[in-house]
């Protein structure tokens, strides 16, 4: 092997936040890191659970995009597969290897259909939900059209109110197409209540998704009544996995966020009412910043703004720090209260960003980092993957 | 030349939404759509109003991070380059072949401060803001080792609250140093008034920028008096341009999001009370969207959703349409409501973005559209350069 170039060998820049041997210090920022120990905690955490339980897990890749941590989450939590919400992050983890994917979404656009229905040639199972007849229609002739077999789970709206039909009868109707169509086998049922993930009280969770295995139980023993078999029930995220894994009729969770934590999640209560980021799960995943103007003597602006995260859910928390605080963002900058004035221009603050989801999708490389070292950059693989 | 490979004939998908020579129904969604025409008249008057005023144009790159489109910017707008908040969009620009960046923002990472200083041995004009003396060394010492010049800009914080020095005794102390410090050249002023850009009414705007003319005119009158000469005064965005150009002392502009306008900017209102994205410029960029999911009769689901767009400035507003409205969005969702029913599954529509500098950086690509064509496919060349 070739020694690495070194960055200052290079005419210009490196389009890379860090280089795997570098010291923590090193990292250039706003860039994503992640605490490599605390992540694989989480994940055999979860994993463990699982098991425990007779679950399944087919991680949410749509959290992370990454097959570098996908490939962990199997490696070292058992995970089946994963799912994933666009047909272009499908491609992705077929490409990287990964054998089991589902699209835990609706594919409508003709394009798409025909990418989908093209990806079982790479030797992975390819599973896609419908809450529609015409698109069983659509779906069976692309796999006809290439020689290929899709899986369908119906998705049933369990509360979420996005996509999803609401009643048994719609589910039987749907289901007993996909049997009848050729190039399409029934797989089970699609039932994520997204809507409660993010509620505080855990008794108020246990409440959304009690009506939710309800109704699902209703459609699985609607199926059943008609002769049809639900192979897999699938759904669950961080903040309901031990519903559906304790409902009897569950059998696959789809728990993305457990893995890296965020400061809204973190603040959902368990049932013993302590925060979920206090002892359920560890903060893994963080942007870390640095101080690059201190002007006024109270605020420190550091490098870590909208185009460094996202702030749908929230302004991100200076973990490990009760003295400053992230109090505004803008395009490339935050704004952080210094009261005492304790920040110098150059210090480097972790930031637990209030939704990993759309804050990873902003970041090309993930940093993992170990006891100070740089030990992974791994790219965030499916990252812009939208359609 | 080769013919193109055709979507068909790659073994999955390809990772890009559009293929120039496309029907514009074929573009896959979710996708960033520029209208062309619109593109370039919002260009070309903004050229003309500058020219007109005797001011040089620096358009913000940040906006939209693409080389084409600040070569676009040149050509038909006579930009004389750009301005950018990062060292790495500016190796993206001056890569691309901009010859004239400034880095209108603090450098004060050691290796961020190594890259710029080699930025001009690739032939470009560098400039970047200080607001510490400390900066002034760090940014010398570099400029020496690499042999080349940086200039200077000294960044007045005028009414934004971020970096940025606030008294003319600073400004004065800050360009002494810059001037008496090897590798360097003291170029001017940075005075954006980022804070007021977004104000509705157009006097509540004209009442703060007058505040920070007056805080610049004492500014370049207090280094006159040193015998320090500002060959540039730059600042000025897409709601106050008209402030800077009849200042008497700014003489270059750093509009960038009148090229493509968004809803939040839309709402603001010109000196007449009207709504600058009625008249003044026009929408030039969305985001094309299709409807994946019309399992409710009230409601449709449509495919973008966070990972398409930032919300930070509120929700996207379909454009064209009063019959239909974006209410909510999830990762990959957006709920759309359809109280008569409308919308069927397949059906497209342009959003009109929030804010369009962090849903560009989102994307990898924009789709250049003309007369119902994709006419152009362009890198977001810069997307996620935020170190």
């Amino acid at each position: 092997m070739n020694a690495p170039v070194k960055p200052e060998e290079l005419e210009v820049g490196y389009d890379i936040p860090a280089l795997p041997g570098m010291d923590e210090s090193e990292i250039q920022t706003p860039a994503l890191v992640l605490d490599l120990d605390a992540l694989e905690r989480n994940i055999r955490k979860m994993g463990d659970y699982a098991r425990a339980h007779g679950m399944r897990h087919r991680v949410h890749g749509k959290m992370h995009k990454s097959v570098d941590i996908a490939k962990l989450q199997q490696r070292l939590g058992g995970a089946v597969g994963v799912c994933c919400q666009k047909v272009s992050e499908a491609e992705v983890f077929v490409r990287g290897g990964i054998k089991d994917v589902l699209v835990s979404n609706q594919v409508r656009d003709p394009a798409k259909i025909d990418r989908l229905a093209r990806l079982p040639k790479l030797g992975a199972d390819i599973i896609v939900c419908v809450d529609d007849l015409d698109n069983v229609a659509e779906l069976s002739q692309a796999a006809q059209k290439h020689g290929t077999t899709l899986g369908v789970f119906v998705e049933i709206d369990c509360g979420a109110g996005r996509c999803g039909v609401t009643t048994t009868e719609d589910v039987v109707t749907i289901a007993r197409a996909v049997q009848a169509a050729p190039g399409l086998t029934f797989k089970g049922i699609q039932a994520y209540q997204g809507a409660m993930q993010h509620l505080e009280r855990y008794e108020d969770r246990k409440a959304k998704l009690d009506a939710a295995i309800a109704q699902v139980k209703d459609a699985v023993e609607g199926l059943k009544a008609e002769g049809i078999a639900c192979e897999l029930v699938s759904g669950g995220g961080t903040g309901s996995y031990y519903f559906e894994s304790n409902s009897g009729v569950y059998n696959e969770l789809q728990c993305g966020s457990y893995a890296f934590m965020d400061a809204d999640y973190g603040r959902i209560l368990d049932k013993d009412g302590k925060r979920i980021d206090q002892g359920e799960w560890e903060n893994a995943f963080f942007i870390l910043t640095q101080v690059m103007s201190h002007a006024k003597p109270d605020r420190a602006i550091c490098d870590a703004g909208l185009k460094a995260q996202s702030v749908d859910s929230g302004l991100p928390v200076v973990h490990g720090r009760d003295d400053v605080k992230y109090v505004k963002c803008s395009d490339e900058h935050g704004v952080i209260e210094d009261p005492q004035g304790v920040l110098k221009v150059g210090d480097k603050l972790k930031l637990v960003p209030g939704h990993c989801d759309p804050t990873a999708n902003v970041h090309d490389w993930y940093v993992g980092v170990r006891g100070g070292k740089v030990e992974a950059v791994w790219p965030v693989s499916a990252r812009g993957k939208a359609f």
